[in-house]
């Protein structure tokens, strides 16, 4: 091994301000549960009264989910080099069912740990992992089938509610009813409903017990719509201050797990960073880390090498994995005429190594060995969609619905391990061709979360995929996809960097939260009502600060109207002050009132008709259609 | 009035390099039809052999729809002064039905053209207008209903197939089927299908007989998706050149028509600039410069005010005009009790008028009068959504859908005098909202063109809202629409400057060409498969072609990796160079055929079955599911 290049060193214990400023007119609050420890962090929007004109009432603030972590909490200070408090660690350690062990389990991550020449890179204030003791089962799946109610269930609950008595008084005058395809919705979320869908498998809780640093979050058709954000280095360029940066990054803008797919020499001491670091769940593509391990020769891939990687990163405490065992030798051949073959990497490793070989995939034919190990730490499935279609041609083929037939399978014999599993999917897929993809996958995969890339809604837009795909986004989600894996601008062209993180997590989270609304998902409009109420009140701040970005939001707002003054005019820079309408409107309604027809609907309505009548009277026919 | 403001004044008969330089990988051709004057400009990308390792295929070249006039015309030497060439000026005159007025009909016309204050800014080379003979009704849709197939119908012919016939034998060996929901698309366009859609109103033209520099289009659900970009200025900023330059800026990236809002005081010669050097439609909302006229106050329009307006400019050559006839008295009070109120400018304006008098909108009672202004220049009505929904909240509401039976109830006016027209529609719907929306339109506007903003599909994004209306106007053109409206990043904050302008058309390219594909458009996968050909086959400059935006895509690319051997590279900076997922899908490839298994599907399954044999003999059970 080389010398450990310089700009990979942490050469600073905190984070650049752009990623852990305040969030504008945003508080971090928290909401207490049964326990003192149990403490739910959320972020408030606190909203200025509507002005005289409009009527002057209060307004009530609005609470938002929050993903960002302690890194936007202003009591809280940033030290990288210890890491995030370990907030579930009470938890995991009085279920009594896990053990610290005295070294690590993985023969790689034993060899990286006493290297002399990665001290620099290394994550210092490290303790030894924890696994389930022997014949223990640590998956919440395990537990909700126990009927045990975990801690992190009842965070997740709390999590979701979001205060929603509060905001339906404040904000929910109405909400328009959704259409759920069969979703099931609850009012309210509970703990023990969140139980009952781990228990059955529609919804996993990614949190690995060696990563007790994350705020517990839930995967499931029947929540919030999540959004996944990749990062990863390559062998071109990064270091590991910026992937921390990266995923620090990412959470602020709503990232809800965030997948390290990093490549090259250094990935084992980034991921310990990123996950000391990270509130979110990790997820990881073990097969990338293997594939290194036999200088990219996919060939020389064995069971033995995955499973010391697999456990190298349990003991990490990677959230969840991604696992291609659906690649099966027979469903090669089907890609063989496909406009663009396999695109996903992991899917090719696989390929590849099971033509050269003439066996059938390794992961498949370990799955159990698998199980085994994912139950030992609580690490998830994400079952691997290698064969998924990389451009409209392949959408919906037999290539594809073969792998999802056989994850299918895969899930029955996770479950039967009580390992909690979803289900990748799309890729490249044209609309009228999206909702298949649900209804099977809900149908083979018992209604096991699925977690789709996009879809992208075609191939012609280089440049702009997080469009094409926020498209195909929002239609699966509101179908039911459990999971929305953002694509940045960058795909296909380059490596993402700050700016097109920020600008494909934000266009996942108007497709998640399009989605939320399109299956009326209780309380999800509360948001887009408080937002409307400023903006028709003139409120340029609130209106900011409810948005998904109140930066840009009033960057863009300042490019034409950049004085303070602006922001409290009853105009804006599209129509000028002597036309808009805006204020039209509340002249009309006050005209109306002046004139002595109240401005309320039924009493205006009746005042109209009343003049219609005496129209009507007066021989005028201008009523006769209405 | 006051001077000219000298920025206003035209200072170069150029534009800049930006707008007019040559997209790359394009060259314009023209297809000629029955005379030589009808000569259809198309773009035509030329495609790289593909490279010895993929098979060294030769590439036919891609056309393209092209929106952009004889500004990408390497022969055409742009002078703003002189305007773009008339080249539809002897099919009217042939028509026999027009006739050349010896002076302007409104007197607001003519005060501005004898007005030595104005000289500075005043387009110079200008003719005076035509108008239909007395008694002569000059629409598209009257010659469509004599069953005269004019040259535009012929020329909106051949542009809208677009070569299919090249084009299906080269790039579409399959495309997936669609569904239309009811839409009619027939495999080849022909003229005489072009005269059935206009004749029956399931389609228009918009091209005024005072605008015969602009290349006939058509804007019906079965044929391509449409959109349209807005531009204007603001009583805040922007000169007549910065006009005429964002005019073609859109044009270059797609935009099938432009509508120019423009306020302010020069409003009349900006607009003349812009029909004389625009090769697309140009539609405008007349009550902006009625209410102009009156200094702002709502309640001193008049018809004869509104009527002059509207003369003035069929006699420029805007070839369609929003008319919010369908804001009736009745319909206001319906908007007491919204989020939103009515966020129309022209909505606001004519309810503000209707409350001040206690009468009905003047444009609803006067609506025959208009026909009788549209028909004598063919100008095509675009029904106004005065009471489109400004938040969520307010969608599908009673004031949206009583304003669309209006609309209804206006199309067979209009169409009784053979006036085309379409319906515009949108603004905020969530998405299990939108199809009603479609639906309604189609079942109560008698299939009536729909013309549609967004719709956004949540309230929660400002900076963003390209992205929350592009779902939705993908979904809408999917469900039917025949052109969408773009919506820029910088809608409910600012006005959109060039970058934003780019940002919002490549938005709604994107959401057209989805819905062309979602609704199983012949041809329409042509582009996605070449591009995605492109793409596998590592030919990077053909895929930055191929896409939407050429520029965006290799600026992308060159960020991570510059330099020229790259765009040859056979990886990219995703993965680098030894993990690669497309060149292991080709190792894949190889693999197979040196072990004697061709890489042909059938072949390759049948290799495998004969393996697979092998293995059941030899005892072994990992073939037993597939």
């Amino acid at each position: 091994m080389n010398a450990v290049p310089s700009d990979l060193v942490l050469k600073t214990q905190e984070l650049s301000d752009s990623v852990t400023r305040p969030i504008p007119g945003s508080r971090k609050i928290h909401v207490e549960g049964s326990r003192p420890d149990l403490r739910v962090p959320m972020r408030e929007v606190a909203l200025a009264d509507t002005p005289l004109v409009f009527g002057a009432e209060k307004n009530a603030p609005v609470t938002l989910y929050d993903t960002s972590g302690p890194y936007t909490d202003a009591d809280y200070r940033v030290d990288l080099t210890r890491g995030l408090p370990a907030l579930r660690a009470a938890w995991i350690a009085e279920r009594g069912d896990v053990e610290r062990l005295s070294q690590l389990s993985s023969e790689f991550g034993r060899k990286r740990e006493h290297d002399p020449r990665l001290a620099a890179v290394r994550f210092s204030n490290l303790s030894k992992p924890l696994r389930a003791k022997a014949g223990r089962n640590v998956t919440q799946m395990h537990y909700a089938r126990q009927g045990i109610v975990t801690p992190e269930m009842e965070y997740i609950a709390i999590r979701e509610n979001q205060r929603i008595d509060a905001i339906r008084e404040a904000h929910l005058a109405a909400q328009h009813p959704g259409e759920s395809f069969g979703a099931a919705l609850p009012g309210r979320i509970t703990p023990e409903f969140v139980r009952d869908e781990v228990a059955r498998g529609r919804a996993i809780i990614p949190n690995n017990i060696n990563h007790p640093e994350s705020e517990p979050m839930i995967i499931g058709r029947n929540f919030l719509t999540k959004i996944n954000a990749n990062i990863g280095n390559s062998a071109v360029t990064s270091s590991i201050a910026e992937e921390v940066e990266k995923m620090v990054w990412s959470i602020r803008w709503g990232g809800d797990t965030v997948m390290d797919l990093s490549t090259g020499k250094h990935i084992h001491e980034t991921r310990e960073w990123i996950l000391r670091n990270s509130p979110v769940p990790i997820g990881t593509v073990p097969i990338y880390q293997a594939l290194e391990k036999v200088d990219g020769r996919a060939e020389e891939l064995t069971w033995e090498i995955f499973k010391d990687t697999l456990i190298e990163q349990a003991e990490q405490g990677v959230d969840y994995f991604t696992i291609h065992a659906g690649v099966r030798l027979a469903h090669i051949p089907l890609t063989a005429k496909r406009v663009t073959g396999i695109v996903s990497r992991g899917g090719s490793i696989l390929a590849k190594w099971c033509l050269a070989h003439h066996k059938e995939n390794f992961l498949y034919t370990h799955f159990e060995d698998i199980c085994d190990i994912m139950k030992a730490y609580d690490v998830a499935f994400s079952l691997g969609d290698g064969l998924r279609p990389g451009s409209i041609a392949d959408a919906n083929d037999a290539a594809q619905f073969a792998e999802l037939d056989t994850l299918g399978e895969l899930t029955q014999i996770a479950w039967k391990h009580d390992v909690q599993t979803m289900i990748e999917g799309p890729g490249h897929v044209p609309m009228q061709l999206i909702r298949e993809n649900m209804e099977r996958q809900l149908r083979v995969c018992h209604e096991a979360p699925f977690y789709t890339l996009g879809p992208l809604t075609t191939d012609i837009a280089p440049g702009y995929d997080h469009i094409t795909s926020a498209i195909g986004a929002a239609m699966i989600g509101w179908f039911g996809t459990a999971m929305l894996c953002y694509v940045t601008p960058k795909e296909h062209l380059g490596l993402p960097n700050k700016q097109d993180v920020r600008d494909g997590i934000i266009a996942y989270k108007i497709a998640a939260h399009a989605a939320d609304l399109a299956k009326g998902h209780p309380g999800a409009q509360a948001r887009d009502n408080a937002l409307s109420k400023a903006r028709f009140e003139f409120r340029w701040q609130d209106q900011f600060n409810l948005g998904l970005d109140p930066e840009k939001a009033q960057e863009f707002h300042d490019e034409t109207l950049p004085k303070d003054a602006h922001k409290l005019a009853h105009f804006c820079s599209m129509c000028g002050p002597h036309f808009c309408s805006m204020k039209i409107t509340q002249d009309v309604r006050d005209y109306a009132a002046e004139q002595g027809v109240a401005a309320d609907a039924a009493a205006l309505e009746h005042g109209m008709a009343q003049k219609a009548e005496e129209f009507r009277k007066a021989g005028s026919e201008i009523y006769r259609e209405a």
